[in-house]
Formats: structure tokens, C-alpha cells, sequence
């Protein structure tokens, strides 16, 4: 089967609280909004985020809990970035996991969650080539 | 900021299981392995299983909990392929939460956890189209 992800769907609580943190701390743009879903395009897959309730029923799944054993990452072009991303983020309803130090298999990265306790790795990874279209390469 | 998700890394909990899930299960290649986490080349982004206990310790976070509120999606081509799907990753240690069935929104889709009981939905999206490196496309 083709190696594709399609979709990232996140469980939210609160749209409004969400939106901010996306759209206005990430600063992303939204392709798609309506009152309980929010969709935002992304480096070749789509990024939803989807009222709790909606999300366990669509999947058929009670009992979603937090923190999930997950997280996302997003990678930033240098390793001065990395700390004002992760302030800026917790600005805008995040908080703080770790600020930026350098793990031992290189580069420098720290964690903010969003306001739904998701995890967000941000980080600097000068092995991982990132191009004009986001499109991101494993590297070592 | 650039609208682009670097890595999503899911927290397992035995590294051969998961491997077989989703080496075998969605036949997808690693482009890196060691003895705590595989990663997969995917469109434009990294998939990342890496185990429970060096995950938390990363995020310097404690209590993963199970099952997560967020769901990846892996879109297929046909209608037909829906079903065949989960019932591959379900013989490979996922475990079905969902048949496939029409959504109000339209497509086709159902959900099957992966091991470590992060969902995977499949659906069939005619509206979001995909190309030949798996870019996927929000749509209408």
C-alpha cells in the first residue's frame, strides 16, 4: 500500500481555544471550518481538528483519554527558531513540556502542547531537508 | 509559519509488533530501525514508533494514556479496497472498531486500531484527491 498518510485528526474540546492556537499561533490557515470541525491544509496530508465527542463517535470509541502516546512534530530551519516557536505557541494557549536543548541524536528541540494536552515537538533537524512545499525527508 | 508537519511519532509498547502492523499489515518499507524505534518515509512527512517509555521520557511527560483522542487516516483509491483493508491490519494485530460504512459527509470509511491501540481510520474520500507520492489534497 502507497506510504501515505492522509489525514491527522486531533480530538478538541473547544473550537474557538483550538483555532487561535493554530490559526492564530502557528499562524495556519483553515481550508475548511464549519461548527465542529476545522481543517487545515498541510504538507501533503490534511490536518483536522474535531470536537471530542464527534471524533469518539465517528470512530466508535468511548473513553478517549489524555495525554495520548503521541506526538507531532514541526520542524523549524534553524536551531534559533526553536525556543521563540515553542514561546510563541504558549502564548497562545499552549504549554510548555521541555524548553529547546540538544538530544543526543542531534539537533535541538523542545515540546508544547496545545490547549488539548497534544503534543507538539518542535525542532531543528539540519539532517531532515524540508522543501518550498513543506515536504519533509528522513535523513541521517 | 510554514503550514507543514514534520513527524507524527506514536508511543508503543513492543517494537516487533508494531513493526509487523505496519511493515507486513500496510506493507510500508522503514527507512531507519534500531532497538527502541522504526521510522517510515511517508508523503512528505516521517512516521515515527518509538517506544512508550523513551517517548515519555523525550517529552519529559508522564501518564500516556490510552486510547489517545486523535485518529490518523490512510485514504485508498476505491470504495472496494475499504473493507479489505481493515481486515488485512486486523489479521496483522489491529483490532476493527469500525466497518466500513458511508458518513453523512459522503466516502466510505471505518476505523481499525493499530497494536498499541492508536486508531487508523481508512477511508475512501473521491473528494480529496491524492497523487502519485501521496500528496493529499483537502476537497469539497
Amino acid at each position: 500500500m502507497q506510504q501515505q498518510i492522509s489525514v491527522i485528526t486531533l480530538g478538541i474540546r473547544d473550537l474557538a481555544r483550538s483555532r487561535r492556537f493554530y490559526a492564530d499561533g502557528f499562524g495556519w490557515k483553515p481550508v475548511f471550518e464549519n461548527s465542529e470541525i476545522i481543517f487545515y491544509q498541510m504538507n501533503g496530508l490534511v490536518l483536522g481538528t474535531w470536537l471530542d465527542e464527534a471524533l469518539a463517535k465517528d470512530m466508535q470509541r468511548d473513553g478517549l483519554a489524555r495525554p495520548g502516546a503521541f506526538a507531532l512534530a514541526h520542524n523549524v530551519a534553524t536551531r534559533e527558531d526553536v525556543d521563540p516557536v515553542i514561546d510563541r505557541l504558549a502564548r497562545f494557549g499552549g504549554r510548555v513540556l521541555r524548553r529547546g536543548d540538544a538530544p543526543p541524536h542531534g539537533g535541538f528541540r523542545g515540546y508544547v502542547t496545545d490547549p488539548d494536552d497534544h503534543a507538539w515537538e518542535i525542532a531543528w533537524n539540519p539532517a531532515w531537508p524540508i522543501d518550498a512545499e513543506g515536504h519533509v525527508r528522513f535523513g541521517v
